[in-house]
């Protein structure tokens, strides 16, 4: 399954419709960058590698895009569009991660025709770089994975919100590759229930076993002894803490309490070694995510909401990161975990 | 506000649709007790206080419509339409309550027409000590609550889940009368959204400052420091734990992690000493009410859901139950609390 992918003939952004599933499988085409950049806000397509993808290939799209015939308004242009791309979510640091490679790989051309050939190729080796990453730490973190687990995960860190193979889901899928018997429990993940529509879905159609709860049940599962580790992904991790979809630190605390693993799978490219937590501006969403569900008003009209998208987990509370280069326990060596040093 | 009562008029037992709440404010008229039956499976009523109270009108009602001409077969059929009524939903104990003490009501009686008005007298008796109890209640937990306090709380526990005033509502209405300036964080209770639609709405109405957040944001606001004080209410409370709404032992975990008082402000009624926490049926709804959400489907086909209406917390980490007689701290001292020793 592929989730975003470049149709070079006809100079399309495409991707699956992530707010159609699982009822319709849907692939949006962008020809422009507003398109894309409505996508990324309406989440249609989402999840941190995915988003680096997406950042990427809407730079590629926008260098081709380009009627400037000289390198200097050529690389202006880019980086005006590129900065709109990055402004869409703030706390993902793979979104303006693909950005800036992709920038950075036309910086050297000669020519505008050459700089838009180095845009696609370096979008292209993005998105092939970022299915190789959830292979590697996929296999990595099988190894944590015993047989017969039981696995809680929140949120969609799976296929969907990668190029492919996914990440938390990416180390389950490596663990059932390596012949063992692994049951998923989904949290449905409000206000938008990406665990519900997203997880359940992909996991379904591969045959793994998934049962969908509440994500306010998931410490009293943890209390009756059904859960054996926790995996979820990450959409930014500086030294101090994971950035995620709101709710994983509840997991984590509920985690701790009861002396359950907690793993988060993620690539390199969500590693931010140039912040530290109190710098991160967590994104809010808006208040009818949670004020209407399926298009019923469930919030009385004036009353406030509030509408993280994602929450900060110390690092103390994590048993240890997951990506493609290993195992990494805290305190997190970033020299060894090859960190960014620019975003 | 009043949420249940008895048309001694038409002889129907009438309470507020909250499943329509807060779009529409509509009332069910309970004719029969198949009515009044279906109205607690579906949660048009709900609330442990409410269902002690429906649980007693309900068994009048039965009374009230019975054929019978002698005590004994008076007394059969009432037993019979009060075990429909108590099988309705297994783990609140105040529906079992309230229907046994009209029927113990009934018993002395020496016609069926003295036992009709006795049924009728004890629901009425019922209703009314539930709500001076919820102001008792009230009146013990405000104490507990600093000014300028930001309170959260879980589900419904307000005038909505009582005969009126509320349980943990009823200590926040409580510090109010009392002049302490109150937030409340209300968390939006996932599947059915009871914190969302029925505590916003009692609470915006009367000008409380409530705002509403998805579950699993309550331990990510504890660490924001954002809390003051967990406040619920509750289903039953055995010596060793407390029953209350899906999420409650979430939310019990991370204030004990973040050092913040748990307050669970229940009636007397809802104390069980007859029971432990291991042999309490932990109810289990419905798939739908996860798998559909406002008409959607959110959860594919064939995907399994866990549905647990409540969760168990133990009693080492509530900080206090407030009753009607008072403020105690575990170990729960039973025979002073008045627990009930028959169900």
């Amino acid at each position: 399954m592929e989730t975003i992918w470049f149709d070079a003939r006809e100079g399309e952004v495409c991707f699956i419709d992530q707010t159609k599933l699982p009822v319709a499988s849907a692939v949006v085409r962008c020809a422009s960058v507003d398109r894309l950049i409505e996508g990324i806000r309406r989440l249609e397509i989402r999840g941190a590698p995915a988003l680096g993808v997406a950042g990427a290939y809407g730079t590629a799209l926008a260098a081709l895009r380009s009627r400037a015939d000289r390198m200097a308004a050529f690389l202006a242009e880019l980086r005006t569009e590129g900065e709109r791309i990055r402004a869409t979510r703030p706390t993902a640091v793979n979104l303006a991660w693909g950005v800036d490679r992709v920038i950075h790989a036309t910086e050297s051309a000669q020519t505008v025709a050459e700089a838009k050939a180095l845009a696609m190729s370096e979008a292209e080796a993005i998105a092939s770089e970022d299915e190789q990453a959830c292979r590697s730490l996929g296999r990595h973190g099988a190894s944590l994975v015993p047989d017969h687990a039981t696995v809680l995960t929140h949120c969609n860190a799976g296929a969907l919100a990668c190029k492919g193979w996914g990440t938390a889901l990416g180390v389950i899928r490596s663990a059932r590759a390596l012949g063992k018997d692994v049951r998923v429990i989904a949290c449905e993940t409000r206000p938008l229930l990406q665990g519900a529509r997203l997880t359940a879905w992909e996991l379904a159609r591969e045959g793994i076993d998934v049962e969908v709860i509440p994500d306010a049940a998931a410490a009293f599962l943890m209390r009756r002894g059904e859960i054996d580790l926790v995996c979820v992904g990450a959409d930014r991790i500086t030294r101090d803490a994971i950035f995620n979809k709101i709710g994983t630190y509840m997991h984590a605390v509920a985690a701790w309490h009861h002396r359950i693993p907690f793993y988060v799978a993620a690539p390199s490219s969500t590693l931010d070694a140039l912040h530290a937590e109190r710098e991160i501006t967590i994104e809010q969403r808006p208040r009818d995510e949670i004020a209407r569900c399926g298009g019923v008003t469930v919030v009385p009209e004036g009353v406030k909401v509030r509408n993280y998208a994602f929450d900060a987990t110390p690092i103390d509370l994590v048993t240890a990161v997951i990506t493609e280069r290993g195992i990494f326990r805290p305190p997190l060596d970033f020299e060894k975990m090859h960190a960014l040093r620019s975003i």
